[in-house]
């Protein structure tokens, strides 16, 4: 019997890149946080210590600086395929890439009813995601999604006819708030779509379907959230989504000789309900690819 | 000489509250973090440990809930006066009560082109701030404000002239990326306004202004951004504007034989400078009132 | 082509229960975060919303809670499996478990050179974990570990020889900061162990690795410190390290006319490198257990 | 009526600086996140955007790094000081500086019973802290303290006999968890004191005194703590004492059969109690330095 290295990769993480797009006076900026992360024949540096085949992250940390500027930020899908092949391709040891990429989004001030040239605010909390993988033989896969998207319904959320053992306390409800902060990923058929497109129009069925499905459970909200990205998706091949149950208790304040019918709510932080699901086409061929971060 | 007790305060601090006005299928909602202080004649409670004079924080938190119910949340300015006068007057070893309210604001999710009835999605980081301050006879301060509005100009920005030591090494610049999270609160001349509406007012301009302003440093920013509220708002005594310079700097590509005319930056974490500067008005009377929390 | 349920789970997430044990006045306390995920035949709960085979996430509250009065924590890994066990063996839809517990530390007060019966200040950052997975047929996994174990060597750390593209600026060093906030996991061979002292003793394998090797990357060190417990742990099957290179920069004091002879450093935030290996034994049998959370 | 500018400053905040001594082989780090905030003649630098009594944030970070490697960091208090008059002396604008200082602890990696001679681990939660202003005429104030020191006593904490209005629920109790997450700044008579031996004496006190304090509320133990220190340390004039009360929840376990004598706890997060007092003394001269953050 003998020890042996297993899986490994290593990369620069977190590279905060704020792009600014300044050939008119009508600036543009797009911002970044993108971490790199490489797989290879890293077993010397491991094993003897011998670096002669380890890009540093440094270099890496570079890289994502000067593709910045040589080639452009564009869609962040594109970003970070041009970066994963650059590796898988340029540095010989590297025999896959995978690079994850964060965006910020930013509004232009409002002024007299315009948006400023070159002045902006942060939109929101909400991020958009990507994950693209880069094999050594060219193939590609890519993930993308959306982050700390915060939904609210105050209405239209049942929970009832639900299995219960002697632990069980919880009152059945045709009426509660359901809140959650949504993680939304999803993979593409391909390595080329029109990203910009594709991801506004999977982030619209999302908030709709949260809004308009009549929920009798946030598994049964997901699915039909996942279900109608796919029914219109052609190019999404699969749908992960992670949702925690964000618990809104009605307070009970029958002790001061009032009623509340709903309408005076506790948040609560902890614990939360955590409901993950996948929902996918019966014909996606099996990934080896984790994806789920 | 002996020890005595000084200054002191007790209260419930973050009461997570959400709020559905659903008189009508088309709900409202309000999401706040409500925080009370007490101050009054507790020598006891620290000295002897007798608690006969304690309203518990547990009550604190209960009557924040069932204010919400009985006379509704309204603006968060009311909403903090008419807790603050309840303790005040109603619990008499209470002379003093300093109610804190962070509001976040939610959008309707739109379906079809049009703000559904019960659904919502957060809408940003930025935070609408209250506190308010009741003392026993009856006076109150109003300092309303928001937090975490994050701002950023891509040019318009300056940085020279500055004074310099045998430390210095800072460049001069004539154009820089200018950023900030910024605090701002505002002292209101009265405890009656239209909060609504002088929140709406203050933050147009505080945005516009950095918006236009070219600006020499952050210094004459913050001054201008308040000077602008104190003159279009005469109901605001004082402006307290607390602002981090969250540094962008442009990365040095040259090694890579490329230029860097201002369009690719890394965006720090820390060190930040913070600048923090009040504007209010010459006739201002003296506030005796700790308001930057 | 049809659109079908793919991998899904639910439970109930950072459950926060302290337990005190006071059978004598020398009272002992436990704090943990636990969280349980559930798989099985959840379909009907997602794609009709009938939530008949749903046990709810309070239910599993409310277990978690009863158990640790039934039952006792004991090591959080027997808790952990009991708790699992449980869910899969009582509760028929449920095909698998999957039971994280986190567990803070905390010493004794210390009064007159004695630590104190019932008082008690936490201990440090480093948090203890295990996450064990119980199947429908009994096997069971158990990966324990720890986080937030923050290290750092003022010297014996090199970075050499290493790759260099046209984008590598880095230079060689032979002398350098070293620091890491370390998350470790190991895999068990077996669901029954002395959790107590095997903890232990990986946890300064860890620590003393990282002392004492002379390290030449960051990766080498996590080799030589998964190599250390799979020669001394034979109860261990796997090691997973996860170590972000904290980096910390030589200032550049040569402007001010002072050397800086590896003496003051600027600790930077983001980006950090990332470093993540596994070591095992070469005959471990492949698992399916997806253990890195 | 006019506009003008009322109070402000300016400085580098957090700048994280890691300060190692190997003069011998046995190494000694320092791990500190310093802020400086100047004061004085700056309305030019906001009214008209002269920024030539500026001295730039930047160049204040040089400065912190540049004295920790020509007077070292010794004790923080000493450290700041140093640093405050610098910017009061040797820059005319400044008329009064304001130093913070956190100092996060390590402890040596232990190896065969023995403190590694250059490899560590973070020790803890806890951060010492200081807070020190220097004014033109050369008068200092020095505030050091300590944060993020998390307590808990599991027994010796009574609540009773407090006051009761109309929205009171709360039931009186004998035996509850007490716990804290303290917050302690004291004030310094002199801008001399052996810092160290004053600081771990009067974190002593404050432990001990809160293990051995029967409580009959959080504002008496905290009393006891303030008063113990100014007992036992006469360089000290004034404490201050901020205090969440972290809520532990008994559990109910009776719909399961079960009873809980209070042995099992749900740690709350949010809302908590917020208890503050400052204990002095009577000959303190009042003090016109703010010096609570």
């Amino acid at each position: 019997m003998g020890i042996v290295l297993g899986a490994n990769s290593y990369g620069k993480a977190e590279n905060r890149l704020v792009r600014v797009y300044r050939d008119t006076p009508r600036h543009e900026i797009r911002d970044l946080s993108v971490s790199t992360s490489l797989r290879g024949d890293f077993d010397a540096a491991h094993i003897s210590g011998d670096q002669a085949k380890v890009l540093p992250t440094d270099t890496q940390k570079n890289t994502v600086y000067a593709f910045a500027r040589e080639y452009g930020v564009g869609q962040i899908e594109d970003f970070a395929l041009t970066l994963g092949r650059h590796f898988v391709k340029e540095i010989e040891p590297v025999h896959g890439a995978r690079i994850e990429v964060d965006e910020y989004a930013w509004d232009r001030i409002e002024v007299d009813g315009r948006g400023h040239d070159h002045s902006f605010v942060r939109r929101g909390q909400e991020v958009r995601t990507t994950m693209v993988t880069v094999e050594r033989d060219g193939r590609a896969s890519v993930v993308s999604g959306l982050k700390d998207l915060t939904l609210l319904k105050s209405t239209g959320s049942e929970f009832r006819g639900f299995l219960a053992d002697r632990y069980t306390t919880l009152e059945e409800t045709r009426d509660r708030i359901m809140a959650t902060s949504l993680v939304a990923r999803w993979r593409y058929q391909t390595a080329e779509a029109d990203w910009a497109e594709s991801h506004a129009g999977v982030r619209s069925i999302l908030l709709a379907t949260f809004a308009t499905t009549h929920s009798l459970a946030l598994q049964q909200t997901l699915w039909e959230m996942g279900r109608g990205v796919l029914q219109q998706h052609p190019e999404v091949a699969e749908v992960r989504l992670s949702a925690p149950n964000k618990h809104h208790f009605v307070v009970d304040l029958s002790p001061f000789g009032l009623e509340n019918p709903n309408e005076v709510f506790y948040a609560a932080d902890r614990p939360y309900g955590l409901i993950q699901a996948s929902v996918l086409r019966d014909d996606t061929p099996a990934t080896d690819v984790a994806w789920d971060g």
